[in-house]
């Protein structure tokens, strides 16, 4: 089908290379247009406004932040004035407080908003095997369906309101937040007890508590690959700080989301900006006197 | 061969039962005799003390707590008192400080300790399904490792310090507390956002965080099924204090840990004596606001 | 001396009427005019816009949040449209950002900022007893002293950057919350061990701890004196989250943070949004079991 | 009036000697003699064992912990051996559990328990300005009263149970830790946002928050005066493990403990053993990336 494709990040790009495979037809928009060339050689239409790409009827928009989607929506050029009757199908993870306005902008303006954020690295958005949580209503998620069998390996519907599955994708990074926190305070007794890390996590994993996350931020901590960061340390405390403030708006106290912040937040403290979110480990270890 | 077993609760009866089967001849000893009766019809030779089950050369332990494990091996009629010889297999959840006092004793009486605590429940017992976690001088642990095929699907060796498979036990029970408070605080701001847990639940354990821990305590909190309990809040914080004494002996800031063992004594102080540990979750979302 | 003055909710009104008091030439502006009336008897001239006000040369602000101090120096008929020389005295608990982007656009515009936040409530604006925490350039603060001295028991200068004032204000609103927690803790452990809460205050307060805010918030838990609030609960959740986001930005883990905002949430979430913010002390009680 | 002393370290010795100057007839015993000979010059009677102490009819002990205090009451020559009629007052930091087992001891033998810990540093004991909190049997307070003038600027007398005041003063170390980090973090965030922790503990303490640990471990903060340690910050961490003990037993969640002792944890692992319970204050510095 004709779709628009609006950011070609590391992500996006996998995304929309997907969507090209998969045999649709795809315009594609970036802020920094050099990055669409690429996708032009494998076939990809590269429009000059994401309004423009929108003109598919149905577009999809992965980016980095609240700032960078409501740009795209709301700013000059952008989807709401170049194709108000397009359906917008937002993969970014953004606020919910965000979601719920795109929401309310696209009904005014004749169309809908599909919330669709997607749990998965940029290699897994390349060979179609992300996890697509998507939320909205019912006809639009149909619509939608074609593209999301095009980049992923599952599809969750979460319910019929966008935000709701912005939300479970904050709740996802929560959950990689804590784990990591878990992980790191577990290792540390361990390590300072006698029991290398190695050890510590192949008995984890082993029994129990094995699953990918578990696997990937374990052996993060135990080979302490924190650097080049896969997800630097900001971006995770910008994520944190949107399951805050969704926290905060719905009254619903989050103890551990406190804890791992602030190891976050020490981490960017003491060993940069550049470190990986996964470093927060770093200030669990420190803290016990170990390396 | 030839082993004493000693101790036939809910955990020791199954063991006892699996190493029965698969042909190893046991000589069981419990305090209240009535639950030895059974096994004496399995085939099991019963014992009158602690000391006479470990007459066999090795005897395994399976009690309920520090207190317990103790009077089996320093007490009348003990392990040292009847077979100061005697390899002794201890497979109790108990603290780091009593393991270490244990080796120490039965290395001065001539013989040996192996911990060899375990992942699982009464059901994997007795279907032999058991994760062992073992830490022994390696002699000692192929000693035994025989019982430990006859009763479990997989070891682990984690050292050759007995104490160091106590404190991987205590740091797999602080990850099953740490999971419980993460799913409830995950699900609880999902709920007030209007996703079910269930619904949640789904989309974590069918993405990147499914693990028999995350299922299965997950499961708990979807269903409210706090009672009656499967292991009650009351062990569950004890073993969370073990978890602590080991901490706060080896220098380990453990805060996850801090908050798990708040959530835990708010359900008691509330809900009562009664409740299974993962009801932790319902301070969570009785914090939030709801039931 | 000449001055504007803006703003005339609880705590504004007692200010401007300290002021006219100590002799000043007062000109205020409300939101609400009709407020302002009283002042008007008491020979305040009403100004018809913010901007109007600060014709005075040096104008003083106290409004309610972030919000209301933008509208009122960026907004139409504000400060800086209507008299961008003036000097702007903001004595409102604001973000760390708005006063930097305040005393640039201040700057700019050929004046300056001086931030003055209070400690206080109403009754000690009324009766000049304020404490009031400045910060800004030498000769600005000179200029400002003579208000100051009107106002206020005794001024602090704590340096040459307005935010500084404003990070030092947040800094305390941080201890008012921080010893709420601590006393309700330490009252709850007494009052199950059988100690009374008037008791323990009286032993804490009577020896080394006794501070006025150990006293009035230890006489707010004693008594249970949460409705009517002095301060209601949201806006105390408002001013920890700019202590939160004053923390992120400097990359400062502030546990005790946490914890505080969490039973604010907590009891905002239970007992409504009416509350006054010293009751977060009955989240704590209500986790021990206690009404 | 005739009263033994047991336990002359650096409170014991400075309470004696006030008991001395108050003209009471002392006969003091400590396990190194050396320490009472000082005390012998100025009229005391040296015992050679606690019970022999206790045989002047009312007897008070301020020893280290627990272990002390059980050894000097239950142990060979002790109280309850040498005069079990004696009235024992005891002034120990020691655990509620502690105090409820020697009430009863007491009871049994014929006798009674006051307990009397103090708030106070050793040159308040020898100026007699402690703070004592008593409980136990009006009578026997009563009786213990002229002690309590002698050594004390000010007696608060809190039940008629006497782990209510062993509880009392665990509540007054609480919050004697939950004070140095609560401002340890609201010094952190100053000096990070460019204010000088001297200028912001002026303000606070001479503003709202102002008591006299505020301004003593405030001070501490401020001069990082951690070497010599006035109260080592194992002794605290053993202080810190009887609140817990007491909190866990009475089922009350204390997150602020919590944190206070991971921090506390964390500067004995990276400080070392020597360093002042304060230093809980550098743990928070730390995860700043101050110094």
């Amino acid at each position: 089908m004709d779709v628009g494709f609006i950011g070609l990040g590391n992500m996006g790009f996998g995304i929309a290379r997907s969507l090209l495979r998969a045999g649709h037809t795809v315009t594609v928009w970036n802020r920094t247009a050099a990055k669409a060339e690429p996708l032009g050689a494998d076939g990809a239409t590269i429009a000059s406004t994401p309004g423009e790409a929108a003109k598919a009827g149905i577009v999809m928009s992965m980016l980095a932040d609240d700032h960078a989607v409501a740009e795209v929506v709301f700013g000059e050029g952008g989807i709401l004035a170049g194709a108000p009757e397009a359906l917008h199908v937002s993969m970014s993870t953004i606020s919910v407080a965000l979601a719920k306005r795109m929401a309310d902008a696209h009904a005014e303006a004749g169309s809908a908003l599909v919330s669709a954020p997607v749990f998965g690295r940029p290699a897994a958005a390349e060979s179609a095997k992300l996890f697509v949580v998507a939320a909205g209503e019912g006809s639009h998620l149909d619509r939608a369906a074609p593209l999301f069998d095009a980049v992923g390996q599952k599809s969750f519907i979460v319910g019929d309101a966008p935000y709701e599955a912005n939300l479970v994708k904050l709740a996802g990074n929560f959950m990689i937040a804590g784990t990591t926190e878990m992980l790191a305070e577990a290792m540390a007794l361990g390590e300072k007890g006698g029991v290398a890390r190695a050890k510590l996590l192949e008995v984890l994993a082993g029994t129990l508590f094995g699953s990918p996350i578990v696997q990937n931020y374990g052996g993060y901590i135990r080979d302490e690959a924190y650097l080049p960061a896969g997800f630097a340390a900001p971006l995770g405390l910008k994520d944190l700080r949107l399951v805050g403030e969704a926290a905060e708006e719905l009254r619903v106290p989050l103890p551990l989301l406190g804890i791992a912040r602030d190891h976050l937040l020490e981490t960017i403290a003491i060993d940069g900006e550049e470190i990986d979110w996964s470093a927060l480990a770093k200030s669990v270890f420190r803290g016990a006197g170990l390396k």
